[in-house]
């Protein structure tokens, strides 16, 4: 895959499309930009220049060859490339990414979960979560790239050490503090407090008493 | 609050610093955009034209006083005014985020739960989830300004549409599918699988083989 800069909503789409060009009917072989734009409610501008920057299958008038066009897609969200992970959180929020079955699109493999409070391995699901303690031995035999952070506010920054010790190339956090990764590390932050800021400040736009 | 155009990465940053200052020593009267900066491992321009868009604060050689900051920081994040939503979803992910106890700094005030599987009311914390049918009668002596849709792929558009239908204004859509709302309506996709690929990518900037 090709490395391009792309921007949040571009990424944001394009499991959108992948959904939508899945559950066409078999007979439609080709699908454009100007017929998935209507059918999404989207601007057909935006999709035009989205499907370009993934695929360069399409064709005049004929639109794009729907198996590569679905293919094209896969191949840019990295789905035929798993990414080992594993996430270190608390009882009910580590529960909920460990059932969550929406990593499909994204090529996320979640390996297993952490949790300080636990004493005994428990599963949920086909998961398994270990006690925190045994986080070192665990990466002992795997390649893990990417450490997900759950954890109350007040372990993050160790448990990040700790995994980046461990060899972790990407930390995934989800609590609300700054952590500090060495250079090589990327770290990416979920903002749930950013998006819910964003929609208020849409609405105020709108003129809604907010 | 004043509407001003701000980047997703500094609406991530603000409850960061938020929390930063509010654990800062009781003596600690004021505090510069650069302590901020190195204490936390941000960029120093970055973290000061932040600081700039929320609060006029700022005196030279002396930096922002906390107390003012954190105020003006809240008002920034809409803390005082409590948005009024519902979600919609099922089983344990539904569950999940009734109990997650993250949302407060964003004033988000989840009234209730509404599961299509459910034949009764049910309790969680101190929320109740309604079975999907009572989502109209909730609504008739409530303003509700936000839906947020957790719910399968499959009845996302219709839930959405009852909401549209029952006045909410926005809509904060957890599903992987695009929601078709009308214009007046403000639509907020949660993408964890944009954050996955956008991690996958800065990855592979980095020469790692993902």
């Amino acid at each position: 895959m090709e490395t391009k800069k792309v921007s949040n909503n571009m990424l944001a789409r394009m499991p959108i499309y992948l959904n939508y060009i899945k559950t066409l009917p078999q007979e439609t072989k080709n699908i454009s930009a100007t017929k998935i734009a209507n059918a999404l409610g989207l601007g057909e501008v935006s999709v035009r220049k989205d499907l370009a920057k993934v695929s360069d299958g399409g064709r005049c008038k004929l639109g794009y060859p729907c198996e590569e066009l679905i293919k094209d897609i896969e191949s840019f969200l990295g789905i035929q490339r798993k990414m080992e992970a594993v996430v270190a959180g608390n009882g009910e929020m580590l529960q909920l990414l460990l059932s969550y079955d929406g990593f499909g699109p994204s090529g996320l493999d979640i390996l297993a979960g952490f949790d300080a409070n636990l004493k005994e391995e428990s599963v949920i699901g086909e998961k398994v979560i270990y006690p925190m303690e045994q986080l070192e031995s665990f990466f002992e035999n795997k390649k893990v790239l990417i450490g997900i952070i759950l954890t109350s506010v007040g372990d993050a920054q160790d448990v990040c050490d700790r995994m980046v010790s461990l060899g972790v190339e990407g930390i995934w956090n989800f609590t609300p503090i700054h952590l500090n990764v060495p250079e090589h590390v990327v770290l990416q932050n979920e903002s749930f407090t950013a998006s819910i800021t964003k929609l208020r400040m849409q609405l105020q736009e709108k003129g809604e008493e907010v």
